[in-house]
């Protein structure tokens, strides 16, 4: 069912929301309950005349979401994904050029390499295209991005725990000593990770989908937790970085030791991947942040299916 | 001047921001300019009479902003403020007790204890209350907050000028042979940081002070700046954490070596130090996504003098 079905909206009413200042409709055509909400942060409410025309200009240009939001919504989600493939890309690069490839109880040092890939294709690829999902499917209805959301949470849960299994296997079989577990910060802040991780994934997971079976009872529940959901998303993605990097940051290390100061080749790749994954950070919090990229949300909130 | 005075508000208004569900006031006793913006995330439209219940409960409960919400606000700021001093206790009492303290020039590895302490101030404690600021003093006049904000980053420019000074200086006096620069993932994330702080301090200072010269006609662009400047304030904080958190991961390793993963205490202190900002990265987001505890920012918005 088409959301716009639900609640026919008014041809005015979308734009309003990305106007940075209130809009003026004429109040006797339009229901004031149809209106989405306006934005938060602004109402300067004691506005002349020179206001209300740059309020017109406003509404026209965001009514077609003009050709500078396109590009820069397109090049953002674009250099994002890009930068959510390359980082896994250059860990595979790395871990194959450099350390030789994969093994499962053969060799130690190869079994190993999986821990790197693993935990950046379920932490930052799945994880990050799961969040990108609700800023790339903004015509779709919302139930299926919420599916889609989750089915790329659930494939980072096998490699998470695969490259988690990967590493312990690697301490505790290395002879003649084993090495120890959970000493490093990189572990403890990887640990604090996976628990946030698996706290957003099931209560996500009961609130936003189980709850649905009874969907008008529990629609303020759901709505009052959306922001909260996606702040602490938004935290897990952001430790998860700071726990790649200080992972990146141990291996190169242990492995290069002083020479890690003359930047070798392998230093400079650890570094890269390292710089993708803050670059990262930075783009998905600007995309998250831009309200404007997700057109049609209050659209498809009205339609109760959150 | 007190905002109320010059957009004197109806009793009721201030209340609907809290509001989950759209209030329903008589229309006919306030005018709709002057109600507060309800949030943007829910506005469920067909509602029946269980919702207008509820929403005559909230409107109550959060008149006084219930004693729930005041425990948690309190408990959540005292903790970000232990932790935004704790961690710098820590770093003073890792690099003074583990490490004989601080100089300039006579010993290289005491001065290069300065550069720990001093991001640590600069980045975090400073930048940390700066930000708070704005959820601390919510009963403030907007501009008294903003050159409290101003001051505290102020406070931390030579903070980081000099712990960036410090470490140029240990890495190109020291003999036989200068250790290079700038190879390492740490200084890359740091130089990151450091160019988003600088970029964040001078747009912001221009166009949130300087701007309010012509107050009127620049509201707009500062308006429409706002959640771009907090949005990246909380980017280059998180940033700022990550290059803590590898700066910290460097130093325990290239101090400790392979004892590291035998748990000496030295270890437990910098991991204790790295986990209060891990802990922080998380508290901070948290504060910051809870619109509810900017109490009366619409208020102070209308007066004009964002």
């Amino acid at each position: 069912m088409e959301s716009n079905s639900v609640s026919p909206m008014p041809e005015l009413a979308p734009i309003a929301e990305f106007d940075k200042t209130p809009p003026t409709p004429p109040e006797d055509t339009i229901p004031m309950d149809d209106l989405p909400p306006p934005p938060t942060v602004v109402t300067v409410a004691n506005n002349s005349v020179e206001q209300e025309a740059e309020t017109h200009r406003h509404y026209e240009e965001e009514n077609e979401w003009g050709c500078g939001s396109w590009l820069e919504y397109t090049m953002v989600v674009v250099l994002a994904s890009v930068l959510l493939l390359g980082s896994l890309a250059l860990t595979l690069f790395w871990v194959i050029y450099y350390h030789n490839g994969f093994a499962w109880r053969e060799d130690l040092s190869k079994q190993f390499n999986l821990h790197p890939v693993l935990m950046v294709a379920g932490f930052i690829t799945f994880s990050g295209f799961s969040i990108l999902l609700y800023r790339i499917c903004r015509c779709c209805r919302r139930i299926y991005v919420k599916l889609l959301h989750t089915v790329f949470h659930a494939l980072s849960i096998p490699c998470v725990a695969i490259g988690f299994m990967a590493v312990l296997d690697t301490h505790n079989l290395k002879r003649p000593e084993a090495i120890p577990n959970f000493y490093s910060l990189h572990s403890w802040i990887g640990l604090v990770t996976m628990g946030l991780f698996a706290i957003q994934f099931v209560v996500g997971f009961f609130s936003f989908l189980v709850l649905l079976c009874c969907e008008g009872a529990t629609s303020a529940f759901r709505a009052a937790l959306v922001p909260i959901h996606a702040s602490f998303g938004l935290t897990t993605f952001m430790l998860a970085i700071a726990a790649c990097v200080t992972g990146l940051t141990e291996k190169v290390i242990f492995t290069l030791g002083n020479s890690y100061s003359r930047m070798p080749e392998e230093g400079i790749i650890v570094n890269a991947i390292g710089m993708s994954l803050i670059a990262l950070a930075i783009l998905i919090g600007y995309i998250l942040q831009r309200d404007e990229f997700r057109f049609r949300a209050h659209v498809l909130i009205r339609s109760g299916d959150l």
